[in-house]
């Protein structure tokens, strides 16, 4: 894993001086939405014309948001059953969220495509990575998407005895999760919160160009003190980097 | 949070006495739900005309109720897959909460939007803030949405064993509990009852304006000893005020 | 809680010599269905005469079946997400159970009520009430609902170490149970069993005037030590008794 | 219960040297079938005359499959909201559950019957009865239903703590569980094995004339010691034997 | 159980070093994938002329996949209620998993056959297995069918105790669990590895052509002391290998 992006744990008793809501003394952080679409069958029974309308309009949605605003797409047909692709999202403005969203739900495709899962979240500094050593301009609070060919995403959970444990054990148990993580460096991490605002705590996003990389990481880590703490990390999606015209062929929109 | 609505425990061996069935010496309580709806797709397929009608009773239902009850809209399209958007409504009459549903299930939209989710709760006085402190008047007891951007929803189960810890003991934790939400001022609290009515205990709804301000309170609170004793805090619902009409036009109805 | 219905544990020990299998000496015990019901939205699409048709249909089978069992309709629409009414039966022979659901299925409305919820259960003695105080009549055996405005319902399953525990602790913690049931008179409790016959070991049902009154009860339940023995006491319904006319009129039937 | 089926644990170390694949020598055992069917309510709005077609076909499936295997029918409607019948079927070879479910699925009423829960398992030869007392022609490998009028089903897994005590301990268990059996003589029991054929252990099947006995048999067993290591026991199904042509028309089909 | 396949564990400090990505110098591994499909009944419905088209078009795309990669063929209908049959498929590119996932969606039956499960694993070599014994060509990388009658899958999760014990209590424990198996000569494994692709960490394919032996393997497992350590096995599948083109008549496609 890359250096930058290894840290996910944050204490928060250190944090509360300044995260407080005092926006114009701190870099902004932004809101991030992981976006699961199945396509209903239906779509692939309708004519051929208003299926390559739907198509063109979809993408024009999409290529106009990417220009303004991180936006990836991913495909998953063929390795999820309960999704065919994904659309990865950054933005500071929770408006700009919905308004993707209402774009799509109102074209022509809109009605034919079904949101299965979502994961909403925010960037967020992690306590293990010193304030001096970023300073006002932090890059874990932007996301920043490295374009490897594998986005691998699941929902984090700890268990409710982590946080019972002092923040040294925790330091501890973070650092050797480190130092697994380290010796694949293939792999780089993208670690989000969603405290509150989803279902998890956590949503993690791994990028590689190496399946079987990753897959190795998750078996080691298995034995790491701190994955005794792990209470949910399911679902999990393996993705695939490609761009939103090819998957709507192959999913046969 | 807001010191009128930190306080959610409630320790029934001191309330059995006040709160028995003689209505005629207290402030009633009100009755609360929080509605969640899914737009079918197949009205997107409908005539525009019987589409334009189909809103505009809608707006009509919820503007006459609004006039005489509380009642708010929230969007929540391109933040949760599962609904669209959410309506929070306070009544004395679970009359007043029956009807609305009836007049919604009625009207032209009626068989095209889905109650996914409902919580259904009731205002209660905690055993936190003492009698002396509020009297027969209890602002507790009636909902006031503060009207900020966003609200956090929540339904919210304890385990047993916190109910069969000394009185002091929960005392102790609700106050830790307090002293870190007192740190974040912009985010204030309504909690209200559930026991019996709904599957869960309490209904746990925050406004605030600042989304990372509930996001970083959240993620304090899972370190105070209180948080120990969480059963099930979720589905957690990303709620943005927004009108009624907007929301419809966003989603494409 | 009235005392009548106040008891609903059973220690199998004392009771096997008298429950066998010898009919003739024993006062009959009843079957008891509580079946919640949706609507499927597209009734409200079909032609007003056949929906009129379909409501008289409905309406009379309920009535005809009322005259001569146990049979109560109550509104759950404006309450509850999944459910839009409930029918609660009582009777000596299951083939009463499955007659009313055959007329209904057969009916021009089967077709377009869902049954999403059932809970089967038999009236049975509890071993808190002595053999002497009822004799053979005893009233626990057979449904006399009180006809309250609300009736509150849900399935209960103990934990097995419940039913590891002597005698004796359990007689106390249900003691303890009763007692703090008995300061809330205005509700009462109806307590069948299930155990084989459906997913739940009972299913309570508790009937009142006053919704306040029942969340109290609940709440203050939550601290009595039979309360640490539950393993499932969900999904929780609140329910309204309402004739069926008034029912299907309110859902737009 | 009745001594030739009161037995259903199984210690394999005791059973491996015989067990194993050299059919020669062996009494073969059944494959059996617990399946459960709910009507789409489509079939309902078709023709009179296509759904006695239909049905008269489904009829004449289900008599020619009976005169070769064992194959038994019961209602659940009325009785469990999420399906209408039951088929029980064992045959010594997979083919043949595949071979009706075949015909089923290619008769005109196939598209419009769903299979909602199925069950499938072996019949197996329990350690607790001797080899001797019954020698190669164990009745306990070849399922005879005793057509009494209720059946009761439901799948059942043992926590791994159970697998882990002695052979002792668990035939002490298994004893008391028995003992308790016998005391209800109107109930019979047939259990079969899916370890890794399907997401339960065991599949239990009480038959009885009397619903009461089997409640109160189901409520005892609960304080037996061998009951704490039940892992999960649901859902549980009353069904009630009853002519296939008498559940089509009670059902509406 | 064959030698070969026995050994399913990995302690993965053993491995790091030589699977890290440096490919060259590697055997590859393969992905492999288990997909469930159901068939939607509307299918049924079509005229029986395209019917036939879309059936001759499915075949023809996995024969074409068949002669360059592993691709089998399974029947589930009249076994488990949820799915009629299962591909299982291995190739060393993830774009061949989605290559006949996307023929399958573009052609006649591909809006009407639904993905219900579907478990994404790749191979790898166990750490039980000495790294002299197979050298740079070993078996277990590679998918190679035995063909026999019934495959067996299910997906495996173990518990997070289990990774904590040191890697010489593992290996005891699966030193048990492999006598075991040697004791059913006639069942063969295949293990693949799903951590951080899917939502279980193992999928577990048992190849034999006696049902009842790997029912009598898999209950004797259970008190094996690594059986402790299965956190979830379900759901499980029964798998008959049988041609697709006799899978989609016994369907009625």
């Amino acid at each position: 894993m890359t250096e930058q992006t290894l840290l996910t744990t944050q204490t928060s008793q250190e944090q509360s001086e300044k995260q407080t809501s005092n926006p114009g003394t701190k870099q902004p952080r932004q809101l991030v939405r992981f976006t699961f679409y199945k396509l209903d069958p239906q779509w692939q029974l309708l004519h051929e014309e208003k299926r390559q309308q739907g198509k063109q309009e979809l993408l024009a949605i999409f290529d106009a948001y990417s220009q303004e605003h991180v936006m990836r797409s991913f495909g998953l047909y063929g390795l999820r059953s309960d999704c065919d692709f994904m659309l990865w999202q950054a933005s500071y403005a929770i408006e700009d969220l919905q308004g993707i969203s209402s774009k799509i739900r109102c074209s022509v495709m809109g009605p034919y495509i079904r949101e299965v899962h979502a994961f909403l979240s925010m960037t967020k500094r992690s306590v293990y990575v010193g304030k001096n050593a970023r300073g006002a301009h932090d890059p874990r609070l932007v996301i920043t998407p490295e374009d490897k060919k594998y986005l691998f995403v699941y929902p984090f959970v700890k268990t409710r005895t982590w946080y019972a444990l002092s923040l040294e054990d925790r330091k501890r148990m973070m650092n050797e999760h480190i130092r697994v993580g380290l010796t694949f460096p293939s792999v780089s991490l993208n670690t989000t919160y969603s405290f509150g605002l989803d279902d998890q705590e956590f949503v993690v996003a791994f990028e590689t160009d190496i399946v079987s990389d990753f897959l190795d990481l998750v078996q080691q880590l298995r034995e790491t003190e701190a994955s005794r703490y792990t209470l949910r990390d399911t679902p999990m999606f393996t993705c695939v980097a490609q761009p939103l015209h090819e998957i709507l062929e192959a999913i046969g929109a």
